[in-house]
């Protein structure tokens, strides 16, 4: 998808003159596209698509899924903070961490759903919160990456308890008198129906062994296609096996699941777009590069540096008047820190090959507009890094209207909590 | 060097106790170790070591630095706003950025020293300060990596003016009347001195072509071993053959030049500590992983996620009774965000595999020193994801107290420039 798609040329001059470069750009109109279409995911006996959070955690995008029906999934105790301080209602947020957060037994008293992700955090639930319903986060075993590597599922992952311990999770539940309703399962499973049908049956073995279970989460990790190499998830594609499961599990069992799933990529990647200004042109001779430097980096956009990852870019001059009939340059386009690995268009999943993408010819000045930069940009980069402060973030109304959702950082507030040594 | 050389068992739980975890905990003593060091290198006509600052930018530091005797190397106008506000004499510090400040006029005629980087930059330089002193950065044609990879020097490197063009840098301060007086070629060199030998080389016979260089500025990129494996930098070792570069030049030429280097990660990397809790220990059955999970994670310290870095490990017992007689395990330690890659011991130059380390034994609530956690860490890191605060930072002074130099980050701060859309 073009980010002019998202943010057009004058809209983005606009913005840019009004809030200045680096900034953020979210299409209103995009996100709420994305989340009738997750509402959309086949079900056979009800379903919640709960938006995780960590990818975009900023209030107002918040409110705006809040609106358009969609709940929440929560990574640490912190987030569950942030939505609650949003406006959401606790009712409508998931807990599913790493770190069980100290006031667990107030966010479950005050009706957040908490889902036990390993076998301590099942005893300290009992401990704090007898006779409570909660959920269980189980790894059932397989992943979709290989061995030996990082992976959300599987015996490389550190998500969740191994499911051969459910013997351990119900002796645990029982002592403590927990209510076990909801089981929870998220391998990361991609585009491919094969593998969702794959984890819908593991999944749904699991929630066999657990009676009172009511309501099955699959997870994430719907893939989206940032840019026209990449294939994105056809969610009636994936969600046909996933449903037929649920309706043959409902027959032999009389049990009608609940299902939820919890994007995040898939609801507001290519919903946004980081727009930057290009400062500068070099290149180092014949033979050589030519380097097309942006004011923007692995400060607010760090998945190229970090995994390779390909974002679209597109420039608009800063002209409006400039023709359109403009020669292409194949540029290798850098960031603004002094950091060797600050990269915009590196070789797919090689951070550190450079790769020259193909662009309008640039002068310093233009604008160059960053697509798929909704998820995990600015929830996840080296903010501050060379001293550069938090970048603004802007949300285009479905009016057209640009409206600051979030201030730029200033310098004083980078270093608002630094003290006198002594 | 393990972790609790630099911070004991007994201060570590102190500090944890008083200030929470996770927490950076720097030792004054180690800082100034180092800088002694630096200051140590080799010269022939004079030497400015300058701090490369965007290793560890906290005023605390630049402070302690700068009562050592260190000038400073900035990398962005923020960072030299941020030398400024600490304290720092605007002649002591230097800027070479990828981005010129727009208010880089008042800084040269505050003092500060600027590098021009590129020949826009030298343009720009010239037209709003003519008949300045300044320097340039000029890329010398070779770096310390591969081809086709991210670089510091080398054709496929951003940084720098391409050497091939210093008729245009003479052109352009001729025409400004702009005094070029250092010249500066950072490319990474590491801890090989017959690598220095040949930057010092082709450096000075970039220098040669500029008859009003007074000094030259090598960079830094002095290696640090972090963990056993690694091999550091002997400062007088890949000095020598500098020096004596510099002599012959000054025998051949009359011109006794002014040496500064900006070593970052030597000054710091080892002199700081990341201070965390275990908070869960979870493994995957039979013939799988043991995980022992930290309260902290990439958003303290990226630089296994990003680079596959190596960091010491020491688990300390939250119990100072527990006896020294415990048996190891081989534990993959994991960060606290619900993301795959938040891998802490992965493999060495491969962030995504995993790799497991040999602790002591460890209990929740026990603690982690995570060592060489100086450099590029507080400095650089996934700040804010899955909405966890910035850490605090505490500075052990040579008299042994350790004092907090940064306040932990506050949720409501995280969220201080967020508004309401409309």
């Amino acid at each position: 998808m073009n980010p002019t798609q998202i943010l057009s040329p004058e809209l983005a001059r606009s913005v840019a003159l009004r809030h200045g470069t680096p900034v953020y750009v979210y299409s209103q109109a995009a996100l709420e596209r994305q989340a009738r279409a997750a509402l959309a995911f086949p079900h056979a006996g009800g379903l919640t698509v709960r938006f995780a959070m960590k990818a975009l955690p900023t209030a107002a995008v918040l409110r705006l899924f809040d609106g358009a029906g969609l709940h929440f999934d929560a990574s640490s105790g912190h987030e569950v903070w942030r939505a609650l301080r949003a406006g959401i209602a606790p009712a409508k947020v998931s807990l599913s961490t790493q770190e069980l957060p100290a006031e667990v037994a107030e966010l479950l008293a005050a009706g957040v759903r908490v889902n036990a992700c390993s076998l301590a955090q099942l005893e300290t639930l009992g401990r704090l919160c007898p006779g409570s319903p909660v959920g269980v986060r189980l790894n059932p075993g397989r992943g979709s990456g290989g061995t030996g590597k990082t992976n959300v599922g599987g015996p490389d992952a550190s998500f969740g308890i191994w499911h051969e311990y459910t013997d351990a999770v119900r002796e645990g539940a029982r002592r403590h008198r927990l209510e076990i309703v909801r089981v929870h399962t998220h391998i990361g499973s991609g585009s491919d129906p094969g593998v969702w049908q794959e984890v819908a049956r593991a999944s749904l073995s699991l929630v066999r062994e657990f009676p009172g279970v009511r309501t099955l989460n699959l997870g994430g990790g719907f893939k989206v296609a940032r840019v026209a190499e990449e294939t994105g998830t056809d969610l009636r594609a994936v969600g046909a096996p996933v449903r037929a499961a649920f309706e043959r599990f409902a027959e032999e069992t009389g049990r009608a699941l609940h299902l939820e799933i919890e994007p995040g990529t898939y609801l507001v990647a290519n919903c946004g777009v980081l727009l930057a200004r290009v400062q500068d042109i070099t290149d180092t001779g014949l033979g050589g590069r030519c380097f097309l430097k942006l004011d923007t980096g692995m400060t607010e956009l760090l998945r190229p540096t970090l995994y390779g990852a390909q974002h679209p870019l597109e420039i608009v001059p800063a002209d409006a008047g400039a023709g359109g009939d403009v020669p292409g340059c194949d540029y290798v386009v850098v960031g603004h820190c002094c950091e060797s690995g600050d990269l915009v268009t590196c070789a797919p999943g090689m951070p550190e090959v450079l790769s020259a993408r193909r662009l309008r010819q640039a002068q310093p000045g233009d604008l160059c507009l960053i697509g798929g930069a909704g998820a995990y940009c600015a929830a996840m980069s080296a903010k501050n890094y060379n001293s550069f402060p938090e970048a603004p973030e802007v949300l285009v109304g479905v009016d057209g209207v640009p409206r600051l959702i979030r201030r730029r950082q200033t310098l004083e507030q980078m270093v608002q909590n630094e003290l006198e040594a002594g």
